[in-house]
């Protein structure tokens, strides 16, 4: 019998079945340097630890999206092994700031289960939870993927769709305990623009493109433990490509977006995202920011925005980033709906 | 007179001399965290500070082939800068682990001379150790390499070869001081599988493989300080192909074993080690394990398992890697016999 | 209105005008490990806490380097995003050194200005400082680069040039606090040669080489937070080609010259220099040193030499690097002028 993780087929999910991740993981400050070398990352926050003492913390927290992958690394190896598709995410929340030291583990539970009428794979849909070591939330997200079934000739089960909203309300965001921007240096922060000064519908072309090596996100994949094959093996798929880890296109589009919401300092909530198009090494990516809506919080100084981070492999110059039947242009690699925060 | 360093030929080596190597490195948080993106690895002692603290351990010690390549890399300017081979590893043992903060050391004994029958080069034997700031003894292993001699001419010394014994004995292992696995967590591990449950003679495929590039072989090395030219300089070598420092190998191997010996959570000692054929990049490199030997510990909690951990460029579905005339396959690239602790 | 940052052209630089940089950062552990990883780095003083310990240190301070691209990075948005050149440095002194933890800002003040006959562009001279968290000076420099005019009708300013010496004197050389020698141990180190070992117009070709990956310089040039767009898209040169940051090639030199000059434990000072030839991916640098000249310090422990560092496309076996007509070697890529630190 194998010892080796075959990972689990559509069969093997119940839905309320909770699954505990392995493996637990201390992040430092060498996670937080090596985030900076792999991606144009510069938001002040997370960069500088008198900046953050600066809007009330104690000091520069990790980049949200280490936390975000750090905990959906950890989900790879049961719940998208022999996933055919990362379908999509949503009703994602970021519920606390993580420092260098802290230790997150991650579980899932099954929220939903559908197979596809051609009975060889289904979807399920998990709610990913990441916890530090004192054993508090500091992530909550869904996210849903297509999976192998190990028989076709398992019968389906009863279809159950989770009721996802598409947005998480602005009223349940959680503003990181104490994260203020009253004395808010936006000299040191690289951009004068403040929350009031974007308006919905805008669009904001980040400009700046970045050509991916292999080593690049293959390093970045590794450092979050994602182990999935396709990203590191070029016989993993037929066409000995490796597929670059879309969390990798999530960090380079935020990176990229500097330039243009400097001030938006973090991210708040995820309320649905895609993959619209794989990505391979060559390829180079630009970034673009549509404003979606804008929502007060529980923090006078703190304003949230509401917006659609694109990335693509040519610049991104309108927000028109689907075909007229729906589908996302060629061009376009990811579709993310989030909420940030920034000075008011 | 040239003020860079000639390397040591044949000539320069005595026996009973002791080399004291340059330069003492601070090992930190952002070494272990360059591991994680360099290579695989998962093992939760050294991934996680709560994990480490359940094991008996004030926090998680770095990864034991962290310490391995540090001591390595500081012996390369002294003992391998004129060698044409790397020949084999053996009576090795990891007697202390090293956390972030450590300063490393290393020394090397000549214990054994060859001058080969050609009478152009010669294998001279070191015994390796690392010491820690505190002046103890943290690793130990000894290496032969074939080096060139500066004259061919010069006399050939009597030969003299040390007595290595073939493999560590159970009995000489050190478990780490304070380690137990008595309240281990298999879940959190990623891994049910215990010390019982494997079986001397079973051979594992660790199924992952990893298809290497120039600048993350180029960037290990360089962070063990390796300065052997080959690795580095496409001009070092007639074919204009870097070769991968077979460090590097080994720690890919060691990552990969993780699907399926997620328990081994430390490495105790070195028994044997060959560099079977030279990596280059664009490889792919999988990993198997063949069970040898079985032995208890001093520590009822902790059980050691002799194991023959083996890299390749194809899969290794079986225990079989040498020709009949006792060569290895071309395939594989490293044979390294070592004994791991895993709870029992 | 775009929100995004065009850069500053000729026309917006007034003499006398200060600029702040963003964005602060925080340095770690992380920034060490990783410099480590990109360069051949081994100078003992910056590799060890407890060999920076016996020169009167702390702990290990930052390599020099790390702290020179910092505050370099924080200028680009501002300085060089719309420079066709970066034509020389100069008048550049270390004056504090920078720790794990510390954070760094930057600011430039505009000290010449010079249109150039062409009309369509001119140069500009900056003094760069970087401050860490106390307000303390770490590093001033003077740069200027070639920057192009926004409309060429504007009419061009009186050209002010800035009274740069072509060196800085010995006299106001900064020996970092509490630095001594007294007890250097020349084992560890490396290198035996003292101070006093080395005579002016000794030329030492450093005989190793490295092999540059996209991948490598991207991260290194990243890392320091320098967004120049030319280092990361394929599509920002019509050649398609990124160029590397000439810090790059500096830190590659630097590193490279331990090997015959392992005891050049700090900067001191940068003279001038001159990026002579670009470099791309798949160039393999080497480096040279000429002594140009020799002084004491305020600390009788403590030498001074001043050295042309240069790197270069092949080794570089003499101290001849210009073509008759005064115009570097095609091979030459760097040609800076420094002081060092050395035991006495």
């Amino acid at each position: 019998m194998s010892k080796t993780n075959p990972g689990n087929f559509f069969e093997d999910y119940a839905l309320g079945q909770t699954i505990r991740h392995a493996v637990p993981r201390t992040l430092t400050d060498g996670e937080r340097a090596l985030y900076t070398a792999l991606y144009p990352s510069r938001h002040a926050l997370s960069a500088s630890d008198e900046f953050a003492r600066g809007c009330g913390l104690p000091r520069s927290p990790l980049d949200d999206l280490i936390t975000f992958h750090t905990v959906f690394g950890k989900t790879v190896p049961d719940v998208s092994l022999n996933a055919v598709a990362n379908l999509g995410y949503g009703d994602g929340r970021f519920l606390k700031k993580v420092y260098p030291g802290d230790t997150l583990n991650s579980t899932s539970e099954v929220i939903g289960l559908k197979e596809n009428s051609n009975g060889k794979t289904g979807i399920v849909w998990v709610r990913t939870t990441g916890r530090n070591q004192n054993g508090e939330d500091v992530l909550t997200y869904c996210r849903w993927v297509m999976v192998r079934k190990r028989d076709p000739e398992t019968p389906a089960p009863a279809p159950i769709l989770p009721d996802l909203s598409t947005q998480v309300q602005a009223r349940n965001l959680v503003i990181p305990e104490n994260l203020q921007f009253r004395d808010y240096d936006f000299g040191l922060s690289g951009d004068p623009h403040k929350w009031g000064d974007y308006e919905i519908g805008e669009h904001i072309d980040h400009v700046d493109g970045v050509t991916i090596s292999e080593a690049e996100h293959m390093m970045a994949t590794r450092l979050w433990q994602n182990t999935a094959k396709v990203h590191f093996d070029v016989n993993a798929r037929p066409d000995g490509d490796r597929l670059i880890y879309g969390g990798h296109i999530i960090s380079l589009a935020r990176a990229l977006s500097f330039n243009g919401m400097a001030n938006a300092q973090s991210i708040l909530a995820i309320n649905a995202g895609v993959h619209a198009n794989p990505s391979f090494a060559g390829d180079t990516i630009y970034a673009a920011t549509t404003v979606l809506d804008k929502a007060e919080t529980s923090e006078s100084s703190v304003g949230a925005l509401r917006v659609r981070l694109i990335a693509g492999k040519e610049p991104i110059t309108t927000a028109e980033i689907k075909e007229s039947n729906g589908k996302h242009l060629p061009h376009i690699a990811l579709d993310l709906d989030i909420w940030v925060a920034m000075p008011k």
